[in-house]
């Protein structure tokens, strides 16, 4: 009985009118007008290993999974529009957390153009939120993948790096005495427990002639490797360019490492690393300012076999690099 | 490492090129050509919530979590064209296993005329299983939802019921001295273990005139009441009515109880409950007959508040129905 009363309550708190969705929960599948071409990803969550809930609120949590969602969609230049949520909660899981979930989910889908249109609910051993989200493109040939660096290109990151790890360094540590006001401390934590999609600046960027593109959840170490790999090139970055998020400074002291080595390492901040040719140098920088998102240069595409390197940190061993292959 | 690893060998192993498939895994999301309205579902399964694998292989676990995806597209009567998986796997869950799950979806899927287009795999203290389909439609008039019953119409249920109950009864005994030979005991395992969505029958249902259809996932006592609820109306059902699954006696008559209850109860045959009006009835036949699947008609739809009766079984407690509302 109470899974379907909180699919009831779900459904409840989801009924607002979609033009485009004619059937959404409560039927055996959502049917939903479609465009050209579908721009699908998914992105799963497991309490223990993506976030704890004893360091998130269940808004923060629900919020979490969908930023990183739409966040593939904004790496593509997508727009969004439906987005499926899977829930997994352990047995005795609050209704009210489980809606709080579902609502801060709803309420980020909403402020990025998209609705919640399906999903499921299931009792499991452990919290599990999985983000099955669709976006819509009339014309393939302004969606960016992964395999459209090539030498000469120049490579960016926008908005600005760290933020995330140094907002969950906050959180592990039990008490904290880092150098750091309430105010730079609640940004970080918002950095790490509510990221915000760059949908906006992903399909500017591609509008501007991006050739590659990919979110940084991993840590821009790992995930430019990413292009490197599928571009078959290499990508030569500068340690010293990656943009530094407010605070980091004093969380990187107090960790006793450098700023940006935690820029280079700290996963998601879902920030959009993309590559551009150095003619689409002023567009891309004019498509970030239209997003009031910084763009920083950060090093150039070469010649040669995949791999990535930070010119000026050889051999270094950064921070999340296990992550990569 | 290890996840990428799993992802390349996945990725490797799905590589087949699609029509509709512009790019797949090892973007950041799937880009496909979209038809006119999309149809989605996603479904999810939780290691010892909806299967445990002492009882079945990675390869039916796969199997069966892309059935009741696909199975919710068979219920609209919709095309089967893409899915998503996502893979929450225990530490030390061994690759091999991961592929043969992984495989058994794809193949699946495969059958069914769709392909897995996406997925992401993560880590987890329990094997989760998700897995979001995508169908296509050109007429969305001939997508059938679970709003449509009116009083009146004939209900009717595909296959036979009960056999995916009996073969899950069979798995939990330690020791079963049941009156089966081998090949009964193996049909009943496969009913549980590699359901068949019912996409072409729900397709020619539709055409033929269904006006709701749901798959048979909870047991039809709790579906069927889903059509009630949603239609606004009375489903009256005959138990003597549910066609059985071939061997439930056996089963039934060791469980000491009546086969017509575990047909009535039992989850998981992914069989189709249609309402059709009575005028549609010999088109509907025929829809079955040409999927090589029987049609039994079961019951009536009736005016009156929502709510599921069987004539002749009233306030039976049936197996199953604490999962109704």
């Amino acid at each position: 009985v109470s899974e379907l009363r909180l699919i009831e309550a779900i459904e409840r708190s989801l009924a607002a009118e979609h033009p485009r969705v004619i059937r959404s929960i409560g039927d055996d599948a959502a049917v939903v007008r479609a465009g050209r071409y579908a721009v699908t990803s998914l992105d799963t969550m497991v309490e223990g290993v993506h976030f704890r809930s004893s360091q998130l609120t269940p808004g923060e949590i629900g919020h979490r999974a969908m930023a990183a969602a739409l966040s593939d969609l904004a790496a593509m230049g997508a727009c969004a529009g439906e987005a499926y949520l899977s829930l997994a909660l352990p047995r005795g899981y609050a209704h009210e957390d489980a809606l709080a979930l579902v609502d801060a989910a709803g309420g980020l889908a909403a402020a990025c153009g998209a609705t919640i249109a399906g999903g499921d609910v299931v009792s499991a051993g452990e919290l599990v939120v999985s983000v099955t989200v669709v976006g819509w493109a009339e014309d393939p040939s302004l969606l960016v993948g992964r395999d459209g660096a090539r030498p000469g290109d120049l490579v960016a990151v926008t908005g600005a790096l760290g933020g995330a790890a140094a907002g969950l360094a906050l959180l592990d540590a039990e008490t904290t005495p880092v150098n750091l006001g309430p105010d730079a401390r609640a940004a970080l934590h918002a950095r790490y427990a509510r990221p915000r999609p760059r949908l906006a600046a992903g399909a500017a960027l591609a509008r501007a002639g991006a050739r590659a593109m990919i979110d940084v959840s991993d840590g821009i170490a790992t995930d430019a490797r990413h292009i490197a790999r599928r571009s078959g090139a290499h990508l030569a970055l500068e340690l010293a360019a990656l943009p530094l998020a407010a605070g980091l400074d004093a969380v990187a002291a107090w960790l006793g490492t450098e700023p940006a080595r935690i820029a280079a390492g700290g996963g998601e901040d879902y920030e959009l690393c993309v590559c551009v040719p150095a003619s689409a140098r002023e567009s891309a920088e004019a498509a970030a300012r239209t997003c009031a998102l910084s763009l920083s240069w950060i090093g150039r595409v070469e010649a040669g076999p995949s791999r990535l390197t930070f010119s000026d940190a050889p051999g270094a061993e950064l921070h999340g690099y296990e992550h990569s292959s």
